[in-house]
């Protein structure tokens, strides 16, 4: 019992007060999202194991929650499906699958859970809400910009207070390699590694470029221009070659298509690498004061949908990661919603009147809870009535049965009312503006 | 490819219409919930397999995914989680973990995916939606009541037009068989046969039951009594017995506390058996012309909670069948919500600007669509305005940019007009009364 009793390890039950916290944020977030026409998308939790297998690296493929085949095939001990891991393979996989009856672009967003074997720890899960947003088939440097923007909007409905987005360009790294003179073949590893500048000091990572066999001049010509936090000293470099200047065009063009931000929350981080390999264009990153590393990401990825198995089209696109920020919200959230109103039941007579006259009211929309347990006494089912938080409480004694009417309690004030039965529903609606 | 492209068998994408008609749909039943005070719950998408194991009977057990354990475990070819096949053994096993922190009666609703490894079919699925209420730990005859009131505005809310409650007590099943002198252990067996009778002819029944061990005369007199759809001649019949008159005092109860149901709407069917034999109390099906079976059912299962591994309390509940519901709803449903406003885009300059307009309608709550495809041409941006079924297209030329003004024009009428750029996000806004 004590082991089977809590919910596998990684994974939460979400109460009552937790369900409408997420749905609040994931519907605001949607909203957010609807407003650029993005679509909404819903795919399968599981896809074939083939599917999956071999898009996330060594890595990646181990901590895939596999499904064993059923039936007669089950004693093989093989798998044929996985829970998915993240909603980008979908996507591709739905590109592929329904293709022309998609409009091109095609434009969605998709709010859902995926599945991690991830050792579970402080905020991280194994099952967790993912939050995308994808334009599949534009080059036009707009989807771009409208990615920051529908990113941007959705952080703030989502109430982050400041944020900033550091934008680059994978033109622009690789006009940098070019302009500091970095061999080809070092090009990869010292991206990696100018990419700790945010964590770690100048020093370290000069001396890290240097163990991975650039010369010591050049590490720490590139480190001294990077850490320096002026875009301009950059720029200049860029400027002197081509790949460079390609980059800075693509940069420029997203700071102008996103001027209509506020001052300062889009900014040039030439330093900033994003690991994954797969983009190809302009790439994003979110920073938060009160958070460590990014809260959302993103960026252009014209090869990707084509290398998950989806068809070759050009792609951008962005992520916020709404677990971590919904993890830094005030946690000593209330209980349950409350009752609006809440109905004693004082005798078995009495029992259809209430359950017509709580009809009515939840026919107006009101929220309306009937005591259900077994006690016969008034203190005690106005007990419970407090303990839901209740608005007004509905009396129906032997008294008011007599006189046709039921005693109205403000369960705030305590003050008490006898209103006829026939119009308890209107004058409890006007309570609430209806 | 041919094999990947498909979603795994039995499962389903949904694009953005169906996402919008199921999350249509269950927002409405989640309304009727809420207006009793059910509270919603979600649970993992999957529990330890131990959780599950042995709770659904050999065939139901056979149709549950398993899960491979990972890492180094993974060559064992074994299990030790599943996908939840329903939504109650994860409401027992949250009621053990989490006893303490939740309000008795507990009262939770969940709509939720469950997956099961049926043979997939027109109309059946391996991963598809329930949507559940329960009351766990109310012995209160009110509680039963308010599972069929809400299930009812749950009908009521899905566009269900017509449909009836047949209600029954496991009681009046007992009293049936004592009055018509049905031997003990025949018991179970008859009720099983005599459940067919909404589907096979009465001899025919009649038949079977005599195949089972019943004396003709008491199986005949069974159905001709049951199959006359006269409750009163059964009612004669239990009232002459003890477990007869207790079923009947359940049945007349919940009858006098659902009046306020229009008239037909519930009724007593003395036939009414329900398959699972869990059923302590009351127990109901909702039929509905147009759909063969039920849409809805529950009932009182007071063992049930502590049976599935959870404490053992009193508990009621009934469950939607909303896939079902959805299934038969007219499928020619259009695309994707349209645009409020589509934005070419004719020129590079005018980027900036547009996407500033854009933004500044957003804000507004407009849904505003940016052109991100590869053509100049204006024709081909029309169209795909017409394509994304926008109200209005904003039009920025060269013409235009010299004037400041944009050209707004009505995607249904085809008028034009002229309006200046800083005034064009008002402009618009009006057209939609903002």
């Amino acid at each position: 019992m004590a082991q089977t009793a809590e919910p596998p390890s990684g994974t939460r039950d979400f109460l009552a007060a937790e369900v409408r916290r997420r749905e609040h944020a994931f519907a605001s977030v949607r909203a957010a999202f609807e407003r650029y026409g993005f679509e909404p998308l819903q795919t399968p939790a599981f896809e074939r194991l083939e599917v999956l297998s071999g898009k996330y690296g060594d890595e990646g493929d181990k901590l895939i929650f596999k499904i064993l085949r059923r039936g007669e095939h089950a004693a093989s001990g093989e798998a044929d499906m996985a829970l998915r891991y993240d909603l980008t393979v979908p996507l591709a996989r739905v590109v592929a699958t329904h293709g022309n009856r998609l409009p091109m672009p095609y434009r969605r967003y998709a709010i859902g859970s995926v599945w991690r074997a991830d050792r579970p720890g402080k905020g991280r899960f194994r099952e967790f809400t993912q939050c995308d947003i994808d334009t599949v088939g534009s080059t036009s440097p707009l989807a771009d910009a409208e990615t920051l923007l529908a990113v941007n909007d959705g952080l703030v409905a989502l109430g982050v207070p400041q944020f900033r987005f550091e934008i680059n360009s994978r033109q622009a790294l690789h006009g940098l390699l070019d302009a500091y003179n970095v061999p080809e073949q070092l090009g990869g590893r010292v991206l990696i590694t100018l990419d700790k500048l945010d964590k770690i000091a100048p020093d370290a990572v000069a001396a890290e470029l240097v163990d991975r066999g650039l010369a010591r001049d050049i590490a720490t010509g590139l480190v001294a221009d990077l850490a320096a936090d002026d875009p301009d000293r950059v720029r200049k470099q860029l400027d002197a070659t081509e790949r460079g200047r390609a980059g800075l065009a693509e940069v420029d063009r997203l700071l102008r298509l996103t001027a209509s931000m506020p001052p300062g929350r889009v900014a040039f981080v030439p330093r900033m690498v994003r690991g994954l390999d797969y983009y190809t264009g302009p790439i994003f990153e979110v920073t938060s004061a009160g958070f460590t590393g990014s809260i959302a990401s993103g960026g252009r990825y014209d090869g990707l949908v084509g290398a998950l198995g989806g068809p070759d089209l050009p792609a951008c696109g962005g992520s916020i990661g709404i677990e971590r920020i919904l993890s830094q919200r005030d946690d000593a959230e209330q209980g349950g919603a409350g009752l609006d109103v809440a109905i004693p039941v004082l005798s078995e007579e009495s029992e259809p009147t209430l359950l017509a006259l709580a009809g009515e009211l939840r026919a107006g929309g009101l929220r309306v809870g009937v005591y259900l347990g077994s006690s016969g006494k008034m203190a005690k089912q106005l007990k419970w009535a407090n303990d839901q938080r209740a608005r007004f409480a509905v009396l129906l004694g032997a008294r008011e049965q007599a006189d046709n009417v039921v005693t109205v309690r403000d369960m705030h004030s305590g003050d008490q009312r006898r209103v006829p039965i026939p119009e308890a529903a209107t004058h409890l609606r006007e309570q609430f503006g209806g």
